[in-house]
């Protein structure tokens, strides 16, 4: 018996290639006909017919028979929130008209227990399902939200249960194995470490990539150090850190700000960051931008499009999703990882 | 005949407060009595009629009658949003319940006109009046808004038209004299300035505050030299400002970004912000906080609810405001203008 991939299904996405259309114009054309003109409509629903689309238990009610909208939640609690959170809101912001719904974002300034702001959500009736952000372990949210029976989507794992596949992630790890292949591409020889303390999951998972790069590359492994997400903490660790490398040698780097901290530490002993040191972060914020450092780029409007797919295939009662899934981070490159070719190849 | 003032409106800020309760308890107890317990209930009811405070019109017809939702776009163009947009969605967000209503954010990736994302969400029936944010002379969106008749209200001046009231902004120069106060308790005595390229409306009124403050403490002018909002520019500026004065000087900056710039290239000649240069940056933004740099914070919880009250009385038919609405930012200090008791005082 032969094991055959199951086809994928067509989504929104091809008709609207295939039409050379956008997402906005396939859900109209399937929502509100009227607003189309007749010669697009009727290209667009002949493609519907021919890839086989099937968006009507899903978005239709989600659009027609429900609140048609996703709630996702503001930190409004700690004073720093992720770099990456608005992007990502503007990522699903953007995606929604494609799934015939909108975001309704909430915030509370309570830190604890955190799910009355999602109860309160679904008792007012604004929102039919949720978008997490910032899961953690022992995270209450997934529990609470499969007892309500109430659909939901999270960026980032579910901690607890590895049976819970309704999310999408970043591949830390292949990221940071990128940023190596990169930094041995341009020409540097050995290559250190600054992540997180010990125990953050997502850091981890970052160190690893860091390990696996430098093998795979026949790299020479240098010393590696941590500090948590503070930019004064990250300089005193990346003194540390660059009294172990010596001019030429690079530091990957598990997140932006700390990237930043061996910038500021290279800069401050009189090293020039891309030419004397290789320098990459991670997350592709508006810091690492402000301040011209190479760093992984989530991928987050493909991150976006998964976790509408998954809400809206649950709240159609679609089969759940066998596994969650992994995006890779790109690789942008800034100023901390361009050398000139002053360099030797080995 | 006497011209006394108006007595103020009752709004829900005061009925919460007399009440004791929250603002959200006021809504609740106002549209959904059955989830207020039976003392609250009567004791915030008892409250609205001592204080003769009438949500009626406004709130209910909201939250009733209509979508219920007010839309807000976020910037998908450019690569780098305003570093306010995040934490004032997260303003907007937290005040909207106690006005009966949810944010809906919006997001285009089309530069111009910008009109049809806002014809969109009026079509689908999603919101009934939005926030502008980012206004700008010859910006086509009040026109058009006004046109359509739909309400809205702005966080920035509407710089074509002053009979134009519906918008709440911060008071740049007051913020930037109240830096100059500062700089000049502090020990500082002679004061430059690092703005942004003359014709910024919002940046010439923070040079305005900046001369004010100096004239007004009796410090003596410093240098002034201006750069876009690039960190590698507000550098640059900054080494030829800095030429310009001496260990013991500071800087007032017309942005977080351009503040950094003067701290980043104080740095490269060894000159430690705080002690041998002052440095106060605008905005109260992440970048501040991140680096330490006593800034001047948008006091972003009183614009939202300033604003959403505005929307308000448009749909409630109330009369216009006969004025914008201006409101004085905070100086939160950092490392950059902590001295320590080594200078004298004159």
């Amino acid at each position: 018996m032969l094991n055959m991939p199951h086809p994928a299904r067509a989504t929104i996405v091809d008709v609207a290639r295939a039409a050379g259309v956008s997402r906005q114009t396939v859900s109209n054309a399937i929502n509100s006909p009227e607003r189309v003109s007749p010669d697009t409509l009727s290209r667009v629903l002949q493609v519907v017919e021919e890839l086989n689309y099937r968006p009507s238990s899903a978005a239709r009610t989600l659009r027609h028979q429900r609140a048609g909208a996703v709630g996702t939640e503001l930190n409004a609690v700690t004073g720093t929130p992720s770099e990456v959170a608005l992007p990502f809101l503007t990522a699903l912001t953007l995606a929604a008209p494609g799934h015939a719904c909108h975001m309704v974002p909430f915030a509370s300034r309570e830190a604890f227990p955190m799910l009355s702001g999602y109860q309160d959500m679904v008792r007012r009736r604004l929102v039919d399902a949720f978008v997490l952000t910032d899961t953690h372990p022992a995270d209450p949210r997934p529990d609470w939200l499969e007892q309500a029976g109430i659909p939901y989507a999270s960026f980032g794992r579910i901690y607890d249960d590895s049976s819970r596949v309704w999310w999408a992630d970043v591949d830390g790890s292949a990221g940071t194995s990128a940023a190596v292949a990169h930094l041995a591409e341009t020409g540097f020889r050995t290559v250190g470490f600054l992540g997180w303390p010990a125990g953050s999951a997502v850091g981890d998972d970052r160190r690893l990539g860091w390990l696996a790069g430098v093998e795979q590359h026949g790299l020479a492994l240098g010393p590696e150090a941590a500090a948590p997400q503070s930019l004064s903490q990250a300089i005193s660790a990346a003194e540390r850190l660059l009294d172990g490398l010596a001019v030429g040698d690079a530091v990957v780097c598990a997140s932006d700000v700390l990237a930043l901290g061996v910038q500021q530490a290279a800069l401050a002993r009189g090293w020039r960051p891309g030419r004397d040191i290789g320098i990459t972060g991670f997350d592709g914020s508006a810091t690492a931008q402000l301040h011209d450092i190479s760093t992984l780029v989530q991928p987050l409007d493909e991150i976006a499009e998964h976790l509408l797919t998954v809400v809206h295939d649950q709240l159609a009662g679609a089969p759940a999703p066998t596994q969650g899934a992994l995006f890779l981070p790109t690789l942008t490159v800034g100023a901390s990882t361009v050398t000139t070719s002053m360099k030797g190849t080995p």
